[in-house]
């Protein structure tokens, strides 16, 4: 149905209107450090439909190999109701969403924990984003605080699909005006905010048998044995892309779109637009997706996930992981399914090959567990993380 | 149906037909300033379907903020039959459409005016473009002349779903060759040309609510006063992105994508490839957009709008919102709606909030008015419009 | 269907599992000289569905210009079933599925052959590729080898859509460990390779008459004379988008996008990444599209292809065609269509203007025949093919 309406003809109107530039006002979003209140819990605006278009988009851009994010037949065949979308576009866009809320302030993205994937996203699927204040610790008067949030990304069922913490670094009001408040409450209570402790996880009927000649031959669960290193030969170069990029999740924050709020920035982050740490993240991923994942029908979750040094345009990022954990899945699905507990180790400029010849066992040392033992941080390592896949037996 | 046809193989030809360089031609689109006739029409050439997915890059590539554009369960809460495209998108396309008739020899644009958003565009439509030319003024022999040209935006049912007029620069044919004619019309007639003056928008029936806890808070009819200065605090770094961008929306002038073309340019256009105009008036549009139309339901059109200095890769682009108008809306729409026109201005390299610090009431001011009140042009100012949108009031 | 499964929680285990840098794994794909076996079949992983975004996206990043891959209404009016693939695509696609095993370890394209475009690709089919080693060439020891193989694209419904040969230089393995060898075959035997020598191309059934005012008028089969000489006017400057662009069509190869790699190269590969010839190739075709193939139906397919010099970002590339044969199409379809041969070059850093009136001739002579006949080979010539096409009468 539609309307139809005649407006009054647009005319000219600046010269009318009488410039007073004391009628200001800057609106800026994020929040300082007394913003944040343990318990809050913010609705992150807009939400964000998942359209096949920008799935298959993000499964390329970030060099997924596993073809579960690429061919639509073999998503099918292995029970899923379509493309799925990559756990790696869902975890950038719920935690994209949040930045307005959450952290367009931070000066620092401190740490990952808790990942767990609840759900499958599909095309037409549309998101929302929540997050609830978990604590906030004050270091003392002119230093910045830390601040731990939980983020939730829940479907147009209300069903959440992802849960996460997050630890940033968030600096304190001082001086400056305070951001753009929230819109109140529908009524007046604080939102829901269905986080679950160790919540089931709700998969497609996988079939027993995967599709034959679409994967590679050496990435099922019985290939991988606890300890196993395993360096991931290419490395993919960043280019200005990333700038587009940190938008096309939903991301808001100017430190990785605007260089002028870049150059006016002291320190590590001053400079050309830092490359926002999700989409690293993303990119590692896929460089390790060859050797690791093709054989994967599901992202389980992550924890203890650090962006250790900044990555700019210009820079190669590369790859490596290593086996931490391998059992078969509960129940019934451990016939066919194990699950593989990888750590990733992401390197810059240097390829995965040398980095590991350098730098030998010290680039899986946690970097923030070095001063104690008298080692020193590596500049060359960018991220570390530990990740769990459910990979398909070859039975 | 299919029809299964047998070629003759194909053989390697090139050695046996013999070269002759004076068996040759140059094809060149665009017109010279003779070429242009008053009263003539451009049926332009190829049409555009609009497809979701370019429809939802355009909208993320420009920042675009409103969940209209972004959220498929907010449009149709909202009243659309789907995700309709972005205003931008639409006037982008539409003049791009148009560029290889209109402008591909143009040297400059030097405004748009009068443009109103008729309709909506959805997933799908496909859109053709056709222009009249209203106007030649030459201006001495070796002086380029000024065009005035007006263009449609047409579905595939024939609406229009835009109109716009708009002025540019064209140098004459000199001892060129002529450019491509058109081809012959279906019956020798010129072909109609549905522009109409202050036409009827065609709008959905918006609910009487709008869609809680997606928009922001400051943002709805009531939050606009006439006067209000909004700086529009985060920047956008354009990178070399907007050499594919530009055909994207279809357009073929070789000054924003072909350094070779560039480089053999005298003046101000010399040099690295010019961003073309209408991309940078959807990033300052989508710059905005957080604080000024989130709660926007109808973009209703632009006029006096002027590129007064170029953008290239590599350039931070800013942008400032002035309230010029706000009024409710006709009929019984102004119950729940009110139309605010903006003046919307442009910077580059510098803050908004530094703009506004460092040039005052200035940047406010018409560039082309400054000569006559003798003051100085804004260097660091690349765009200034006046639009209009219909947007919902708190209520 | 789904299953609601409970995992472990996720805990910390870096620590606890002791770092072996012995136990160490690296990948590597691609197969060097002695790994191909003439007669031995690939089957390539992961296949590649066409979703309607990346099909509309390559259309217009490498500026196509016929309306039937760009306009949907216009391909229906056409006998097209939808907005079929740009054969561009289709070739790009098939060929960097089997980067993986083909080409991977190459160190040269040398040449496309007999390449022929079967039936269309339409939105959600899901396309295979299949490689057949068709020779091997050794040259000595510590010398790089040739090898020739032959490569399908085949549907979901097992339909080969395109076909091509190509030589590729490759090193042999030396003191190298081995690539990942091939998965097993289902039953042990080669998989079958239904390569077809002058097979049947399988067409829309075409209208007598073509859709009027969205093509240009000077590009009907009528207009194309052997040896006519074509100077497309425009050329498009090439940006850090094709490192992205490469997997974007499942290209694996890290010569395209990793700078580590490509600065430890010796030699003209050495340096910045080049750009994946597919894809200039595709630029090439675009560029020419305006002035030879918005009235084409079909893209026949093409041979003697080479890449005569690498392209890396910041080059500009540019175009010029010239007519090799023009006759009339098969039986019945002859009336409305004929069969035009063209041979495209590619030139880079000119313009394709300024190229022809500086080495006249000598553009058109293959690069590889120069030295036989006492000529200098063309530092700024690019690209070197034959192309036919099936191109609409004016009637």
């Amino acid at each position: 149905m539609s309307q139809a309406i005649r407006f009054r003809p647009q005319v000219e109107l600046a010269g009318q209107v009488k410039v007073d530039v004391q009628q200001v006002r800057h609106p800026h979003y994020g929040r300082y450090l007394e913003e944040f209140a343990p318990g809050q819990v913010f609705v992150h605006p807009r939400g964000f439909t998942f359209f096949r278009a920008q799935m298959e988009a993000f499964a390329r851009t970030y060099l997924q190999c596993n073809p579960l994010y690429l061919n639509e037949q073999f998503a099918r065949a292995n029970g899923f109701a379509g493309l799925p979308a990559s756990p790696q576009m869902v975890f950038n866009v719920v935690l994209s969403l949040g930045v307005q809320n959450d952290s367009e302030k931070a000066m620092a993205n401190l740490g990952y924990y808790d990942a767990q994937y609840l759900r499958p996203v599909y095309a037409s699927d549309t998101i929302r984003s929540l997050t609830k204040v978990i604590d906030r610790k004050e270091r003392g008067a002119g230093q910045p605080g830390i601040v731990t949030i939980r983020t939730l990304g829940v479907n147009q069922c209300d069903q959440v699909v992802l849960q996460y913490e997050r630890k940033i670094m968030v600096a304190g009001q001082g001086n400056r005006p305070p951001t753009t408040p929230l819109p109140p409450s529908e009524n007046g209570l604080m939102p829901a905010f269905p986080w679950v402790e160790d919540g089931e996880v709700w998969l497609p009927e996988f079939p027993a048998r995967g599709v034959a000649g679409l994967t590679g031959p050496r990435s099922y669960f019985e290939d991988f044995s606890v300890g196993d290193i395993i360096v991931h030969a290419n490395g993919r170069t960043v280019t200005d892309e990333h700038l587009p990029l940190t938008y096309a999740v939903g991301n808001t924050h100017p430190l990785h779109f605007d260089q002028v709020f870049s150059s006016g920035l002291s320190g590590k982050m001053s400079g050309k637009p830092i490359v926002y740490g999700g989409l690293v993240f993303a990119w590692l991923e896929g460089l390790a997706s060859r050797d690791v994942s093709e054989n994967s029908v599901w992202e389980l979750g992550f924890t203890e996930g650090y962006h250790t040094q900044p990555t700019i345009a210009g820079d190669t990022v590369a790859a490596l992981s290593r086996v931490l954990a391998a059992e078969d899945a509960p129940g019934d699905l451990g016939a066919a399914f194990g699950s593989v507990t990888f750590q990733l180790v992401g390197v810059k400029n240097i390829s995965a090959a040398s980095a590991l010849a350098k730098h030998g066992e010290d680039l899986f040392i946690k970097e923030n567990d070095k001063k104690a033992i008298g080692k020193e941080k590596i500049d060359e390592k960018i991220f570390e993380i530990e990740r769990r896949l459910l990979i398909r037996k070859r039975g």
